[in-house]
């Protein structure tokens, strides 16, 4: 029996995370909840769940740090955003728990003292992006009960992370231009994602933020690690190996699979999610190239992510105010990647930064991001 | 430094052997090569590599299993036809040699004795054929070298092993009827394969005998082997585990790709083989359910594999029978599986065969094939 604590367990990964939990109730339970504003929900939650009333956390002001720690806890679901996610994860993995890791943008702005938490207590970082968790798959095989996980990956000459490419896909450089709100939140394959995500989709800043995400996980340097265009989001990503050969992995895009992943590693259970039916697909499978000059996010995640230390975090803080400006119809669309990638210029670079360093600077790209916008 | 017997190295897979272990001379070193025919083309290749005459064998009374069992050979590389590979095959694995299997009849006639003699002695059989090598590669990510490899793979719920569908893939029931040996002998994306096995494409009888051969390399049910058509020959087969999760391998149509992943197991190296571009591919992936009406040997070679015993061995001798006479101008395309089917049906069922048993009911199948043909 594993005992699971979900920090965010109202949004959208947590309601699908508690699904996970309820069909394996013989090997899962939830022992502690937390929710950001929703104090109606989880309370309900945490009456259904039988917890006591200091396992059921609600409130900006909530000390997610302690619930991570809390003795009896195996793992902590982490899908909370902003600095909150991270002073949570960075508490689980200094108790030694395992942490299952929704929101990326932990290890986008603090992937080295995150990841450096985890060596030193050999807690594992289990990813719940599908693209992510189907890297690790492809990396373990059946074998994931004697995984690297953590460590540098053998034999690998690259890794590629599939993009569904977003609404604006086929759009020209200019149709995107002059794209509206409604436009940049149609995702064109996975269904219920929360707003923010999904104009990160179309922006592709989401695939930039996964590649830095990737490089921390797997130890893998960013030049090892490519974009693929794959509108079907049928095949989740692709490990390449040195001899060249090529491990891909596929399921319906339903983020219950992953987060399972994450929850029952190193076994897989059988618990009657949707099934790919490789034989009857709708359609055929299309790969091609991204293009940085039509999404030019991804070039700036990329070279951010070259930068390291603080860079990673400011893009990510930038782009949050850009993102949160645009859905509140302060700028336009084009703006998005323009002031993001200001913010990352102008900004005082730190190398080897602490924690504080990053809250720090991810606090100052978001005045600066939105001082810049009027 | 592993040292390398090549049994059948004029063939197709043994000249593409030679060519992996010359790229890999500071790792792999051939030590005894044998050929059924081409003498000179076996004697020019044992100077060039500098053999003593006692490890260049030629010609059908060739003692092959005294080869196999050579005191410095690491690796056994089986790519002979007929009762020969599989007595060498035994021999190898009795010496406890691992066996780098490119001849399907093998484990499809004698997989039972064959593997029990691996189990015996430790011995490991690896794949040569792409379908076998995606499978265990998908299996085994990058553990290799903690392999699973000859048990029974951990949370499989299916395998799925891909077919180009072959040159009659898109053709009606009748045309195929009236097919001619030069439309059986168009393969649509394999380069170079043999005649025979070719037809068999055509056929889709190799397949079938690849569900068997895949139910003794990986120690599953025939139920769980799954059989889907991919026309591109891009992805060469695919697990799908107890949660849902579809693993897959890709790569280029190249044999030197899973015969180095043979020989170099389990590491991978880089020895500048054609690489796969995925974001570049010439076309789209598809899929789509095999036709059992039109190609009836996929369920002859199934209902083959159920009755297990001397079965799949009468299957593919008569098979072998049928496809030499459709060569040779004898019968038409349309009787093959008409001839293995009334030979499986008319020939004495042995539950628990020796390899003796085997090789009678072998010859004794050939025989009648070519009797009732007329």
């Amino acid at each position: 029996m594993k005992n699971i604590v979900i920090l965010g367990a109202t949004g959208s990964i947590g309601t699908q995370t508690v699904d996970v939990v309820r069909r394996l109730s013989d090997r899962l339970r939830i022992v502690g909840i937390s929710a950001h504003r929703n104090r109606d929900r989880v309370q309900q939650l945490g009456a259904e769940l039988e917890l006591p009333a200091s396992r059921v956390l609600c409130g900006e002001d909530a000390d997610l740090e302690s619930l991570a720690q809390i003795e009896e806890a195996d793992v902590v679901v982490v899908a909370v955003v902003g600095a909150a996610g991270i002073r949570a994860t960075a508490a689980a993995l200094a108790a030694g728990k395992d942490v299952a890791l929704a929101t990326k943008e932990v290890l986008v702005a603090a992937g080295e003292p995150i990841t450096r938490i985890a060596r030193e207590t050999g807690a594992r970082i289990l990813p719940i992006d599908s693209e992510h968790s189907a890297i690790l798959q492809c990396l373990e095989g059946n074998h994931a009960s004697r995984s690297h996980l953590g460590k540098s990956p053998r034999d690998v000459a690259r890794i590629m992370l599939t993009a569904s490419g977003g609404p604006f896909r086929t759009w020209s450089h200019e149709r995107i231009q002059s794209a509206t709100r409604e436009d940049a939140l149609t995702h064109p394959t996975w269904p219920s994602m929360g707003k923010k995500i999904t104009v990160d989709s179309a922006t592709m800043m989401n695939k930039g933020l996964e590649v830095i995400e990737a490089h921390w996980l797997f130890d893998l340097p960013i030049e090892k690690i490519g974009v693929v265009v794959h509108p079907q989001s049928v095949v989740h990503s692709l490990v390449e190996f040195d001899d060249g050969s090529v491990l891909a992995q596929l399921g319906m895009p339903d983020m219950r699979a992953p987060i399972q992943y994450a929850l029952t590693f190193p076994d897989r259970l059988d618990t009657a999610l949707p099934r790919l039916d490789i034989a009857n697909l709708s359609g055929p499978l299309s790969f091609e190239p991204p293009d940085e000059v039509r999404f030019p996010c991804l070039r700036i995640a990329r070279e951010a992510a070259m930068a390291g230390g603080t860079s990673p975090a400011v893009l990510n803080a930038a782009n949050e105010a850009a993102v949160a400006l645009f859905l509140n119809g302060a700028i336009q669309y084009a703006r998005i990647a323009g002031i993001v990638e200001r913010t990352i210029a102008e900004h005082r670079h730190i190398k080897r930064p602490s924690l504080d360093d990053i809250f720090a600077a991810d606090t100052w790209a978001r005045k600066f991001a939105v001082e810049i916008s009027t």
